[in-house]
């Protein structure tokens, strides 16, 4: 079940138990008849804005969620150029944060790597150049 | 502001634009004005409780949050045992996999460096050895 699905189940449980409430107190008269078109009106319409206010508002997450997919990708491959800069809920912000200081780690650790292979590939040549030509 | 918050937001824009229009009604004389705290009572228990059932179902985005920034953080030092396994909405599943996938394969690719490194070492020792005493 994707995330918008979890907000919608929220609202659809608010919805209903105010429709149901609604119906139940028509059949103890207290409120007229006449009034509940109106009512679940009002009740589904405003739970509709609702929805679509949280949803709105958790749009940086879903395009969070798919940058730092895509940067778990490019760093497991080795690139570490996509930096991330995640909106939104404050989780987010700190989950981005790990993740760009992991990624700056990790190229850090590389690099010095390749530094020490290097300097040892030069090193093997070194020595076989003396062997070949001793002093 | 937190994840939390952003859903607390769009439940109080719900609850607002439903009070505003019962009493709205009531001026209208749509709604008689006895049923005005019946009215206002159900609105305020269900969106609590619809807020309640979106922010329990959202408990597994909370931890999952957390487990993808410790795991990151244990990345970056190059400590590659954390699994993850998220729970919760189909995004974060992905993700989640997404970063095993990304530690399974920088695991495989520090082992292949260190095992050449390793190999370097031993052909330096050996080319050394072989000047200092050569056939």
């Amino acid at each position: 079940m994707k995330l918008k699905n979890y907000i919608l189940v929220g609202y659809l449980v608010s919805t209903l138990l105010t429709i149901l409430v609604v119906f139940w107190a028509v059949q103890r008269m207290l409120i007229e008849k006449s009034e509940v078109y109106f009512l679940v009106g009002i009740t589904l319409i405003a739970s509709f804005i609702g929805a679509a206010v949280s949803i709105f508002l958790l749009s940086p997450v879903f395009s969070s969620l798919k940058h730092l997919k895509k940067q778990a990708q490019d760093i497991a491959s080795k690139d570490f150029s996509t930096e991330i800069e995640t909106k939104g809920p404050l989780e987010f912000q700190e989950l981005g944060q790990a993740f760009n200081d992991m990624s700056h780690n990790l190229q850090a650790t590389f690099q010095s790597l390749d530094e020490s292979e290097q300097e040892k590939r030069m090193m093997i040549a070194q020595l076989s150049h003396d062997i070949k030509t001793p002093i």
